[in-house]
């Protein structure tokens, strides 16, 4: 969206605002108790539901902080939590940051090694863990001897845990009634962490400040992104160890939204009674928890009339599913595009109002509409910016107030970030309104003579093949075309599919150069901890010859 | 809304985010005229609609810039404005802050006296101004000698400007097709002035910020304020050369909303043309514009239905605008409280959702709720900050990223801004949900016995008697109480309403002590050059012994 700069340094005229002011998580804090102080946080336990005023909230608040002083954290220590979505959380997500200490949101999903490295590198002091998670966690740290303090959640057996264990509402209780917050006079000041579970190397930490948390959070109360407001009923179902929930805990106590925490019940039956039961108006999550509700609701028929936008991101969102919600239930389920290192809110897929219905399906399919306060670009192998045509295809690269500029002590993901974007991975085209429609993965794309090829494209359209269940390609070296791709193919159990059958519902179905040379028909594409194809791997088998294919295409 | 805060810095780590990105305008031009570049600018000249894309107005941007720059305009130098508003009006406010300069827009309603003291004290350069309003100005400015250049917009005569004079349309044929913007690292940068028409001293400028006009725009976004986006049309009534027409020209452009410039055409029938025939969803303005517009409704029943909201602030909106809207018509008219210090946005008086309608009737009425980022106290005389019972009354206080910290070269008027407040003038009360009702403005406020007297509830009062036609309450010094209120009354012509016969109207509707000591029959009260009460001015008569008056109450 830039457009020419000269790299000269305009101004020397000071604007006179109060432009010093900081944006601190403490404002949110109090204007959550004050302005907002009638709404409330309503917890699910499986059976029923727990309340509490936002008011009330923020007087809980007050006492976790002068609880976590007492047990000696300082400004800038790390503070780990370990739970489900529940008003605990909110406490921990309000008050760690407000008295200048670091929230850090570990994710319950991660393999036991990945969570040892996390809590080592981030060095958590303290972790404020849920009692029926902790043996999920207890075995991963228990030997690291980094957490201090475990501050349990609900009164399950603390068995495994090193160090000293703590009660969260013995803690509260014995803790004062008020607390002296710190003056956070630099809105930089780091305020959450969260690590991204990537599929090369190590996890990497974003450490999100206070300026870049209001900021996003704001920017999520835009009419054009989420309009989150005072009017609002929010079911964060995406967990709060996942990119601060999409922010959405931080808006809502910003506005005056009431929150609906569904702890571990993420399935489709108790969303849809929450949904019911509390007139939720925003829900958000992964397309896979809304598949789920979807074919719930087409057989059960919930009333789900209270929900005004449906926001879905993680991955891409199946054409089923934003159609079906639409056209059976009325439902707007609005895909968007993020990632942890973009806090997450990078686009918004709202169809333009002034295009008609089919036109307004396919921008529904896209990544998003760039948001407001966030500047994209698309670029070419050498780094140069490509026209924003529908067409050219790039690596998507964005810039704005809540991007991450670096990882959390650790250069080797320094190259991710150059001259102020950072590069997301993705490949993608932009159209001239800012539409994102992301065609692969940077890594996973396949560069063939020059051009490239969109795995994800080959991958959806051999998922179309009524026997396929899976289809993952990747790039094969190839000493003339450089790369060439490679489809592994999952089939259906008892299908006598074979490479030649593939080769053939192919044809015509792509460009002829995008054809496979390759077809490898294996039990299962491995995944990663969170359930994506995991490429890594299989790049990894075809390197030591355990992949071998038959070639679909005799030309 | 502050609690507890101690006085230590905390925070040593600092996060990793882009907290450097500079909050420009250059950020909203690029906006609007790519992903927002379908959206238009339609301006009313009398007779027709003057249409261009936000494509097209970006690309004579361009060219505005490159002519401003060929006549030396320099980072940091003032370009004035003297136009209604229209799209070259639109055009300066994207252009001149990206080129780095200062957008300074001269209120066309001041004297010539206060033109002509601002000018020299913006010490403008370059004033860009609309031919129809030249006679206006000319006069004021001739003979400064401070303005170099005259850009008019329009053909016609040009007689008594003096510097080099230029046509806009000329000046942008010849310009260079592209411009490079210079970089704007800090956005502290100043990037548009606008001064105060205040009733004690001279006009005092306020300079705002690149980072504080962005961060404005986007709070109007936000859809608990006016919930700017992409689906609106735009009608800024509020003309340009008001606190930035309440920022609505940038939060239209950042978010591709149509805008509908109506020029010097405000009265009721042009502009309910306007919303009609474009299908208008904002509309803002004043109450003497919405008054005569629902006088105009009332009798013509225009087709208003695509109005949303119209915001109304500038002035106490009246029980009757509010009401006869919304029974009548159907109409959200919404009040908003703000000044030029504030950029302006401070308060939004939406109801909350959670009452009946009596009740909401009730706190539409208010100055409105604390906007999001805006933080705001009472403090009483001692300065000392006042509960939020919706009882006690005192001196509104705000500070936030959008509100000025200071005026532009001007020390006088320093005792505005203390520890990092800036004191409104206007005395309020704020309940515990953050509505603030104002009862007064600090220096007509009357202070009698220790206790503070309202003299607007008091006119407010008077002026429900049907044959007083104005009323303004000022306070007269009193040995015993320090001070006692004095009416100052107009009277229907023709009506033989007396001293007497209001202090029999008022016995009864406010409180024994509040009720004046003294009734002066006067002809008019006299007004600001924006049509305000000068209170300041019947202070002068009163002291010079010009106001007599007859006690109503002889007890």
């Amino acid at each position: 969206m830039a457009t020419d700069s000269a790299p000269t340094q305009a101004g020397s005229l000071l604007g006179l605002m109060q432009d010093d002011y900081p944006l601190t998580i403490k404002y949110i804090l109090d204007r959550a108790r004050t302005v907002n102080g009638r709404a409330t946080v309503a917890s699910f336990d499986g059976e029923g539901l727990t309340r509490a005023t936002y008011r009330e909230v923020g007087d809980r608040v007050d006492r976790l902080c002068g609880a976590l002083t007492t047990l000696g954290v300082q400004p800038g220590d790390r503070v780990a939590t370990f739970m489900w979505n529940r008003q605990e959380h909110l406490e921990a997500y309000l008050g760690i940051p407000s008295m200048g200490a670091v929230l850090h949101t570990l994710n319950l999903r991660l393999f036991p090694e990945q969570l040892q490295y996390i809590v080592e590198h981030a060095q958590d002091r303290v972790v404020i863990i849920e009692d029926t998670l902790v043996p999920l966690l207890a075995p991963a740290v228990a030997e690291l001897g980094i957490v201090e303090h475990f501050i349990v959640v609900g009164d399950g057996p603390v068995e495994g845990l090193t160090g000293q264990v703590h009660r969260y509402e013995e803690l509260l209780a014995a803790a004062p009634e008020s607390f002296a917050y710190p003056e956070i006079a630099d809105d930089r000041t780091a305020a959450a962490l969260c690590y991204t579970s990537g599929t090369t190397g190590n996890p990497k930490g974003v450490l999100y400040s206070h300026r870049s948390t209001v900021l996003h959070a704001v920017g999520e109360c835009m009419a054009d992104t989420f309009g989150i407001c005072g009017r609002d009923t929010v079911l964060p179902v995406v967990p709060m160890f996942h990119a601060n929930a999409w922010g959405l805990p931080y808006s809502s106590t910003l506005t005056g939204a009431n929150l609906v925490m569904p702890g571990k019940f993420l399935q489709a039956e108790p969303l849809a009674k929450l949904i019911t039961g509390e007139r939720v108006t925003v829900a958000a999550g992964v397309p896979t928890i809304w598949l789920d509700l979807l074919r719930y609701a087409d057989e059960y028929r919930p009333d789900l009339s209270s929900l005004r936008v449906v926001p879905c991101g993680g991955a891409a969102v199946p054409r089923v599913l934003l159609e079906g919600f639409r056209e059976r239930h009325g439902l707007n389920v609005v895909q968007a595009w993020g990632m942890t290192e973009t806090s997450p809110l990078g686009a918004v897929a709202h169809a333009p109002h002034d295009v008609d219905e089919a036109a307004a399906a396919e921008f529904r399919l896209r990544a998003g509409q760039v948001s407001p306060l966030v500047d994209v670009r698309i670029v070419d192998a050498e780094g140069e910016p490509m026209a924003w045509d529908g067409e050219a295809s790039g690596e998507v690269e964005v810039r704005g107030p809540w991007i991450a500029s670096r990882y959390y002590e650790d250069p080797t993901g320094d190259d991710k970030f150059h001259d102020g974007w950072l590069r997301t991975g993705d490949v993608a085209s932009i159209d001239d309104r800012g539409y994102i429609r992301i065609t692969d993965r940077s890594k996973d794309v396949i560069k063939s003579g020059g051009e490239w090829i969109s795995s994800v494209d080959l991958e959806n359209e051999l998922m179309g093949h009524p026997d396929v269940l899976e289809a993952a390609v990747i790039a094969k070296p190839d000493e003339r075309w450089t790369e060439r791709p490679l489809a592994c193919v999952v089939v259906r159990p008892g299908s006598d599919t074979d490479a030649e059958a593939l080769a053939a519902y192919l044809s015509g179905r792509v460009a002829k150069w995008w054809e496979p040379d390759e077809y490898v028909l294996i039990p299962e594409v491995p995944k990663t901890s969170v359930g994506k194809f995991d490429k890594k791997a299989l790049r990894a088998r075809l390197e030591s010859g355990e992949l071998r294919g038959a070639a679909g295409d005799q030309s």
